[in-house]
């Protein structure tokens, strides 16, 4: 390095091509004076440089721990030898207590140093935390005490140490028992500081329902810690995902659509995916999102509603779905997205619609035992954070079913409000009604029968015991609906002066009504299903304050980025 | 009836409020004389009416099965009391041999009469078919037997009868040991007269491609029968998909998914769902369907690439996603749709990209595993059709991993042309190589390496051993690409100088970038990936001429409904 900074002297000698004139003596002379003062000023630098460096070189070859710290090349940018080391998850940790070293991949939460012999660092694995020290020894240096506190939080380090058991039980760690002797550590991918956020700080509950656009914001401190407001987590969305209960959340999420398909492929479904994109718009033009298709117009699906009933008329008399759903609905509340999962079912029966309500409620109980099981500690986590009860099931897995003019019976009663039995129930009546049929049945998961038909969409059967009910059923979780379902007419005619009857009237004729209404001309067994927010299972699951809680990256009118 | 169908006499001698004046004798005795007249015709009428009701009665006296056969009223129409009867489905026939009736809802494939006293039926239940008799005797009437013979080809229908053993096997039924004597037989949902294409036509293959937009139509005849062209087809695809080689496609087709769940599972992902409404085109504007969201522009998702990287770095170590994807490509071919079902994955790794490769080689030998052990009726019932070879499997489980230029260097070989290391494959020479492999491996299925980098995407990592190639793959079956992937750059400042560097530049601060690049500022692991196209998948495996007959409601330039 050093010789290389030595400028190289001018060639004073040689002819200067195309160059200017020869120079004069004088002139020369002192160019040669300088160069000389100009080579002696580089000797000067290069021995201070060889100094220094021997100085390094020395603290190096003092350093005894230098091979076992650093940064790491950036993985797959280098050719590399296969260390043959296997990476253990942190669970496994108990495993090795006292034995050889481990070696294990994982995120720094805080690093921090007690002296210049000792650091400390919280390194985080999924759910799991250890403690890990970081102590100067013979074989230890302090550089790499040093190193160690220094490393930023959130950055992904690479880990070679003993496992031992602590003095006391860790507290700060969810791995109590033991704890990390680092022997060696490597930055695999360094975080910049600082954070748009801490992670710390989503951790914790969000107050209220957050701040949803158009309301005002108010965020509150408590115990001394600003308070991160929903807006700045959903913009800072992955750093705030990498809060706990966050991956709590979306592993229950994940869980519930596993559980979902597994109950109803035992039961004869079959999976299918049907087109988001549609050539017009179907069910009602008003909360349809346009699509510019080519030189056409096309519309994203608010369902697969049209889509599975031509299904069960092509003889799938089983279909289930999982995909996505579009409401461009202008709605700013806690309980609204533009963009949903929708979990959805469609099955012929053989003699009365309750048959669905039966698979409809075997699947829900098994998806809320299979939570129960699998889920119990990313459950209990966010409930503890945002000090929810228990979800209460039905005793003897026996789900209420209440008609719908029973259910006003019960709010009448409960409120001495003159509430029709033809009309739909407002939220707050909806709410509490969970709370009646909660004291009354001890449950938080019911359904209510045989719905007003006024309220229902065209394709639903009306009732046989009055022409102004259907055979139509709302599923509820803590007093708030998470699926809607019905018998659908399966008779093209009748089916036709269905819509005809509607205010406003819908055309059979329409090109997205067209291939519906020909599909039950053909012979169609009787049929019905049911639509669920997977969102809202996740959300009442839980008791979380706002829907897009259980959204990876939330879809509102005023929301979508990131 | 009849009584009713007698005028009421005309009361002549009441008064004739706010009437015309009284009428004159002579216009009183002519309007006597007339009623009379009425009078007297309409006894005869009555009479007659009378007789014919009488004989109705008596022909239904006689019809010792009248209570045993007819149409149903709609099912949820009526108040109805349960049957009591358990419904079977087709295949346990064989149980209930010389036994009890036994009672199934299934099609009438066809009806036909052999003589005014014996009908036969082809009945179907998903893929099941068994032969039906219906034969006049003391306790089934003549009317019966014309009512069966009646009933038009696929009408959903009730059946009781009892289970015999044929004299010799049935061979145009799945079903061959068996046959039901029916006893009962009532319509549940009649299907119209005629249908706009015979479900038997759809068992059949479809020639070449099939007639896909902007190619001519070519549909030849053979063995005498209309041969209905993919068009047709899909125009009326409820009826086309009835037909049981497009059952067994989409049973296959969900069982890949549930497969691809399964085995992800177990390796430890997580199913996640991320949005398909982005606030920015990502990819490549131009292959992007613009969205109106409310007064801004959105645009539908070209895959979950950009998502699926910030949940990695979101410390969600391995994702996958099964959604839709949307490619405004204006490609009229049998291998484009313009919406399809992405199978993705993301994970981090630890020392080296083939970690991933593994993954999505074993994940893929599962799948087809699974495939041969679960769907095998249904994988030959297709392939049987289109005569499509065997799909052959890697020897010992050992995927082939060739370096791309290693496959240039075969194609090389082969053709004598002069190839480039650094450019893609064309379509033709994709498939030649399929060939080639599949000659020196014995193996359908198999990886391409280490692809030029000049031909991937920005977040591609470059190769250490070759800057002009990148650490990256496909997957192949049958020659044809189902899957791209690759070790994603994991350094923010690396991705932006990348960013910079591809023609025409990527702007890491537009609004679909900023928060997907500051997603590696704050420590993120080495990860990979990749993503499977799922109808590719079915299609390849089954040997499809055409990717639309692995879409429920294919979706291309010409094509938004049904």
């Amino acid at each position: 390095m050093a010789s290389e900074e030595i400028p190289e002297r001018p060639k004073a000698d040689a002819p200067a091509e195309d160059g200017p004139a020869e120079p004069s003596k004088k002139a020369q002379k002192k160019a040669e004076k300088e160069a000389a003062k100009a080579a002696l000023k580089a000797r000067k630098q290069a021995e201070r440089n060889e100094a220094e460096a021997k100085k390094i070189a020395e603290d190096a070859a003092t350093d005894v721990s230098k091979e076992n710290y650093g940064d790491l090349p950036m993985v797959g940018s280098e050719p590399h030898e296969a260390s043959g080391h296997t990476r253990i998850p942190l669970l496994e940790v108990s495993q090795h207590v006292d034995k050889d070293a481990v070696v294990f991949r994982c995120v720094v939460e805080t690093a921090r140093s007690q002296s210049a012999k000792l650091a400390f660092l919280n390194l985080r694995q999924g759910l799991e935390s250890i403690q890990a020290v970081v102590a100067a020894s013979d074989t230890l240096s302090k550089q790499m005490v040093k190193f160690a506190a220094s490393v930023p939080p959130q950055s992904m380090v690479l880990v070679h140490g003993l496992v031992k058991k602590p003095f006391e039980p860790i507290n700060s760690a969810t791995i109590k028992d033991f704890e990390i002797h680092i022997q060696k550590l490597y930055t695999v991918s360094r975080a910049e500081i600082p954070l748009p956020m801490q992670v710390e700080d989503a951790e914790r509950a969000l107050p209220g329902e957050g701040d949803v656009p158009g309301q005002e914001e108010e965020p509150k401190a408590e115990d001394g810690r600003p308070l991160v407001t929903l807006n700045t987590r959903l913009n800072n969305r992955v750093i705030d995902l990498r809060a706990k209960i966050n991956h709590a959340i979306f592993r229950i999420k994940g869980g519930v659509v596993q559980l979902f398909q597994e109950y109803l492929s035992q039961q004869g479904f079959t999976l299918i995916h049907t087109p988001k994109l549609l050539g017009a718009a179907t069910e009602g033009g008003s909360n349809v999102f346009e699509v510019k298709y080519f030189d056409k117009s096309g519309f994203l699906a608010q369902s697969p509603q049209l889509y599975k009933q031509m299904l069960v008329a092509a003889r799938f008399e089983r279909v289930m779905e999982v995909g996505p759903v579009f409401r461009a609905e202008n709605s700013n509340t806690a309980r609204h997205l533009t963009e949903f999962t929708g979990l959805d079912l469609e099955m012929a029966f053989e003699e009365d619609y309750h048959e669905v309500m039966d698979v409809l409620e075997g699947l829900m109980l098994f998806i809320f035992k299979g939570l129960r099981e699998r889920y119990a500690r990313e459950t209990e986590l966010v409930r503890n954070t945002y000090n929810v009860e228990e979800f209460k099931l039905p005793e003897a897995g026996k789900v209420p079913r209440i008609p719908f003019v029973e259910g006003i019976r019960l709010l009448r009663e409960a409120t001495g409000e003159e509430l029709s039995e033809y009309e739909d129930l407002s939220t707050p009546m909806e709410k509490l009604l969970g709370k009646l049929v909660l004291e009354k049945y001890n449950t938080d998961f019911y359904v209510l029968d045989q719905f007003p038909l006024s309220v229902r969409p065209f394709y639903t059967m009306p009732s046989p015991h009055d022409p102004k009910l259907s055979n139509s059923y709302d599923f509820f979780m803590r007093g708030q609906e998470i699926c809607s379902g019905a018998q659908r007419i399966h008779n093209a005619d009748f089916l036709t002066q269905r819509m005809r009857a509607m205010d406003p009237p819908v055309d059979p004729e329409s090109p997205g009504m067209r291939d519906y209404v020909a599909a039950f001309r053909y012979g169609c067994p009787p049929h019905g299903g049911g639509g669920f927010g997977l969102e809202r299972i996740v959300s009442f699951w839980l008791g979380l304050p706002n829907i897009r809680l259980s959204s990876l990256f939330p879809r509102d009118p005023g929301r979508i980025l990131p």
